[in-house]
């Protein structure tokens, strides 16, 4: 029940008896107006900034994501992905995970990135089963499997279990097995669905004994107009770990996820000795938290990016 | 599945459809050698303080263990424990729970506090089931079974299974009903056990589905030797609640596990629109935290105990 995901050099196993996997999220334009007219304008030196802040604050995977406002995105897009996804693997060895809605930019991502990367995703959706499984099975590729359909994203952890189910059934119609689909159980904010948190570790074990595939999820949807989300969110994926969820698209410069992971690890004993754990207190015992500084770059490049927007 | 715990005004539900419950654990002179002259010597304001300073931080029963070092346990510590028992009912309306290993100090305990107080605690060692379960059947209160028996702390956490399930047995014949017996299943220390937590997380699973009983632990063993160890017991508190552990014998005054704690009754959906989560974190926000003065007053009482100790 591994999932096996590769750089030219790295190779890293996402399972229920492995550590937990973090997908750093940064490299992505949505909300991020400065980093999408960079792009556009052809400078990828954010992004490069990105990955390497991800990679220091310990993602094993980077999601890049290039979707841009455009007119045409059928056609930016891939020469974006591609330059984006050359621009990382130029920088660091750590597998990539190829996220887009445009199928011609997955495909141009798939084509430019070496090793096994994930796609990032189909969902149950009708025309996104049939135009994105079949470029999963040509690539032999894990794929990200996200449980909405046409219908929109049900409250009813039964009706996206059932989604997923469908994702699944329709996978192996084209030689896709269940260890190369990640499902996403989908997260609600748990302001507005009070069992929001309880339904997705329901979802994660239901996903694993019957359909046997690992899990990924978003770290930080649950927490959605709550106070204090690094709490929430860092409570919310040690609970998912223990229900088995094996990795998470989230920020690995936060630093409260982050070290509830470690932490998570340790107790589920996906951390030999404690290795990972003791070397990342120590770090933190230093002071050499690297990650701090790269939240305050990231929070003056915000700052910044509003004084344009404005300005 | 409900067990229910009782002062006169107030009633206390521990079950896997309620907020998780959090036993104060400070009044307990083990370890606490100012405490325990102060006892001894009639002097019960620290109690009285400690059992305040609880109360504030969130605790919904107080543990009241008077297990003071002497040579004469079965006669000072009954004496001891009505009168903590007196003092605290004096100043708190929480229900309480009546920690000893003397069986007479057990009775003393009993007698004294009112509504319906939880026993702390039997083992899985003969004399102990001899000895406790008929106190227990008399007075109608549940009872905290330790799953370790004569041949002391099984490293196998199916051994430890075994011996709770031993004790749930026993304790029928005395007609103790499973819901009245909160088991501990024992919590290791990880860095000497690697699967520690993992285990942990599934004897409550097991305790819950084969035997019907809630589960209780301390939250803080699991980190013995390891750094950062709120992070550990905090991560560990809300993975255990995860798998359906129900309340934990800890100190409340400890935020990291505090705030966890309620961070995973909102992610269960036992916290009705979040309110007491809401509430805590405003408190936290306005800086109102009365549990950093109690922290540091208790950081400083340590301090003068060590000087008195040393001089």
């Amino acid at each position: 029940m591994q999932t096996v995901v590769k750089s030219p050099t790295q190779t890293v196993l996402i399972g229920p008896d492995q550590p937990f996997v973090i997908i750093g999220e940064r490299i992505n334009p949505t909300g991020r107006k400065k980093l999408a007219a960079e792009m556009q304008a052809g400078d990828f030196s954010r992004v490069i900034q990105d990955a390497l802040a991800q990679v220091r604050a310990g993602a094993h995977i980077l999601d890049i994501n290039a979707g841009v406002p455009s007119a045409e995105p059928q056609k930016l897009e891939p020469q974006l992905m591609v330059r984006a996804v050359e621009e990382v693997q130029a920088i660091t060895d750590i597998p990539l995970c190829i996220d887009s809605s445009v199928v011609p930019a997955l495909i141009a991502g798939l084509k430019a990135a070496k090793g096994r990367p994930i796609v990032n995703s189909v969902t149950g959706e009708e025309d996104r089963l049939e135009s994105i499984l079949p470029v999963v099975a040509e690539y032999n590729v894990p794929v990200i499997a996200i449980s909405n359909d046409e219908s929109g994203i049900s409250y009813d952890p039964k009706v996206r279990f059932a989604v997923a189910k469908r994702i699944v059934e329709r996978a192996a119609t084209y030689g896709i097995k269940p260890e190369d689909i990640l499902i996403d159980p989908l997260a609600m904010p748990v302001g507005a669905v009070n069992t929001a948190g309880k339904d997705l570790f329901m979802m994660v074990r239901m996903v694993r004994e019957e359909l046997g595939c690992n899990t990924v999820c978003g770290a930080s949807n649950i927490s959605f107009g709550m106070p204090n989300r690094g709490l929430l969110n860092a409570t919310f994926v040690a609970m998912a770990i223990a229900a088995g969820m094996t990795c998470a698209i989230t920020n690995p410069i936060e630093s409260e996820i982050r070290n509830a992971i470690y932490a998570a690890d340790v107790l589920m004993g996906h951390d030999e000795s404690a290795m990972r754990y003791l070397s990342a207190m120590r770090q933190l015992e230093r002071g050499d938290d690297s990650s701090a500084e790269d939240r305050r770059a990231q929070r003056e490049a915000r700052r910044s990016a509003r004084r344009t927007e404005r300005g």
